[in-house]
């Protein structure tokens, strides 16, 4: 007499917190030095393992970068990349891209470099046929769901972009065929903001979702 | 005296009450034929614009797909593509695969194509000089927030990615520039799960999240 369980209803209310947390997330920064409790990033990635993923393939891996040295890598990794995006800009933008925080390296007592399995053999290709980038996008449901879970908990998540993929992917070690996907900053956030840092700092604001749809 | 807007606390229920919604998120391929509410559908996206994205570039870009035309030329693709790639399998698995329902064309009363604008000059191009691809990936954390808040609402979501994108985007008419990255149907779905359709259908099982977690 097990039975099936009973789909849970969420209702208004829920739906309303939802809408908060998704407002309130942001990708943080600035993050306090203490640590995070034993078990919490754990249960977020268990969590995160439920995202959707191309033909139930679930290509998520997750890799808990603790070694100084390899943390070092990672860092050096941002500090050149960014001296070169910054080469990039000119005159007020160059100004104002040189002051913006992008990343929580030095501070963040939890950092997961996350990346896609090219070759896992779970689904068996199903339905990356014609679209085998699918493969990396599940991996991106993931890290967004590890996001909102984290923001609930009153954890931040920082998602550093501005690295060398191939120089993380050898700092860490792992299988050549895996696709370097994100490298995640997590801790305590300093402050708590409803409007994107990039948006505080002047660097750019939100538009009006009308204007992203289009009919046909 | 308006003041900076006081940072929700969400709370243990809250957290385990998100935790359902991930765990009962499911890509639905099954419809009610009975439209969804007028203006749900705009809610929703509108929710999923605060998605994060890379420099806060917002490069999502929803086309509602209406014209029967247009969406018989999206049928016919997914019909291209999936006999293609049941002819990849043989044996078991091609048999398996030839009765699995992969996509709810036939029924979903909304279908939104989602793009990314590879060429929005939104953010300036801060975060994507080295991993270009993360404008892609802001559009899947769009998708994903909309595909959760709908679900909290009890619409059902599917993604359908076993089409041709070049396709897809012609049949559209939208800028070249834009890059297709996902098909989805929405509405109201005929049944609810907490396990994925390709688990029920012996396609892939769900594995354990420890073994996709290393140290480094």
């Amino acid at each position: 007499m097990t039975g099936k369980p009973e789909p849970p209803t969420f209702g208004p209310e829920f739906s309303a917190a939802f809408r908060d947390l998704v407002l309130w997330r942001r990708d943080v920064r600035r993050f306090e030095a203490r640590p995070l409790p034993d078990g919490l990033v754990e249960r977020l990635v268990a969590l995160a393992c439920h995202a959707p993923s191309v033909g139930n393939s679930q290509p998520w891996r997750f890799v808990h970068v603790e070694d100084p040295s390899r943390r070092a890598a990672v860092r050096a990794s941002f500090q050149r990349a960014n001296r070169e995006a910054l080469d990039g800009y000119d005159g007020e933008a160059r100004a104002l891209y040189a002051q913006l925080k992008l990343e929580g390296l030095d501070l963040a007592p939890v950092q997961l470099a996350v990346f896609a399995d090219e070759v896992t053999e779970r689904g068996a290709g199903l339905g990356r046929q014609t679209m085998p980038e699918t493969l990396r996008y599940s991996v991106v449901g993931a890290i967004h769901t590890l996001w909102l879970a984290a923001r609930a908990e009153g954890v931040g998540v920082g998602w550093v972009s501005i690295l060398e993929p191939d120089v993380v992917t050898a700092a860490l070690d792992v299988p050549d065929s895996w696709t370097f996907i994100a490298y995640l900053c997590l801790g305590w956030p300093v402050e708590e903001h409803l409007d994107p840092e990039l948006e505080r700092a002047g660097w750019q604001a939100r538009a009006d979702s009308a204007g992203f749809v289009l009919r046909r």
